[in-house]
């Protein structure tokens, strides 16, 4: 029985996300749903990543958490638009669904974007089940979090389009095999590309960066 | 609607939660719920402090993932009674639920120990819903992961009896204020004890093993 509510409660996501595509297929913007672990540095990435998007780019956020909008005011400083959800009010959710981002979206207006990132909340698991209506998906990973994280959440490696592998300035004090965890991220999803970063140290942005741009140039020409 | 919904699944998680506590009464063994995100070190925490525990503390392990034995085999090592919980036989569940703890703790054996963990699946938000029938839970935080996230996921740590902080080796590499995550853990939950501990090292084990072998003692004589 609960798998069959389950499976109701992601059929009327679906609809909703449907509904989001278009809303931001009208608008011409192009979406990317950025998931992650707790704590793995998806916010500090994103406010490294967008003042060098800017005003290139105009780049709106919605940034999704339980409670507090520490990451919005964190956000807001890189001069993007940002909007806050918290999932408090929906029964502290852990994850975004697509009617929340369609409230969301329309508040913040897309209109004058060209791209809009989704900081889901941190959570491995439940967010890669809700599509949101994105353009596409990135899952970060930290290294201090394991290389066995891919194998051990297969579906959030699985429905990313591409991985960030985040805190690479740590591994001189860490024993974690950066080789080993990116071999384990294309096991389960075979030719994922995989960007090694430090958000911190601005190490390794580029690239990420580039491919980034080159996803918003396809969607809106 | 959904709300209602999840009113009846925790209502019925409830049910087979007095179930279990009814069986680890009968069998007097003392339960842990042990909790964090995915990497901040639960396995690692136990894999150090079991050697420590047994063979005076007689313990057992369930270890819950949604694919992998990879945490199971690890724990196996220390001698443990361990057994491996993968809830993709369970459409990939975020939690363990009760249920999932009745029939693997029977199948382990809880007559000849007097100590069973639950090594919960790595999240921040879910696992703190579904009590399993155990006697108290721990919340594993890394140093890695951010001051703020006592705020942003205040329910896993209202509900925890205490903190592990983890990883304080890595300290002198980090921006993280120590003392500033403490305390946000205490703002969410007043007189929380919170033991920093790294488990690679093995600094600072003892205070949260002298609080497990009291709990223990406690509750089995």
């Amino acid at each position: 029985m609960e798998i069959k509510i389950q499976k109701r409660v992601l059929e009327k996501n679906e609809t909703e996300a449907d509904k989001n595509r278009a809303y931001f297929k009208e608008n011409n913007v192009f979406v990317l749903n950025m998931m992650s672990s707790p704590g793995s540095g998806k916010t500090e990435t994103l406010c490294k990543s967008l003042g060098r998007l800017m005003p290139g780019i105009r780049t709106g956020v919605i940034v999704g958490d339980i409670c507090t909008a520490n990451d919005a005011d964190r956000l807001k400083v890189t001069g993007a638009k940002v909007i806050q959800i918290n999932t408090d009010q929906f029964g502290g959710d852990c994850h975004l669904a697509a009617h929340m981002i369609d409230t969301s979206a329309r508040e913040l207006g897309c209109e004058d974007l060209d791209l809009l990132i989704v900081e889901n909340i941190g959570n491995l698991v439940c967010p890669a089940e809700f599509d949101i209506g994105e353009d596409a998906r990135a899952v970060v990973l930290s290294v201090t979090e394991g290389e066995d994280k891919p194998l051990k959440y297969p579906l959030m490696f699985q429905v990313a389009d591409i991985a960030i592998l985040n805190k690479v300035d740590l591994l001189p004090y860490l024993d974690f095999d950066a080789p080993l965890a990116v071999e384990n991220m294309k096991k389960v999803h075979p030719g994922m590309p995989v960007f090694e970063i430090s958000a911190k140290t601005e190490q390794g942005l580029d690239p990420w960066l580039e491919w980034l741009k080159s996803k918003v140039k396809e969607k809106i020409g």
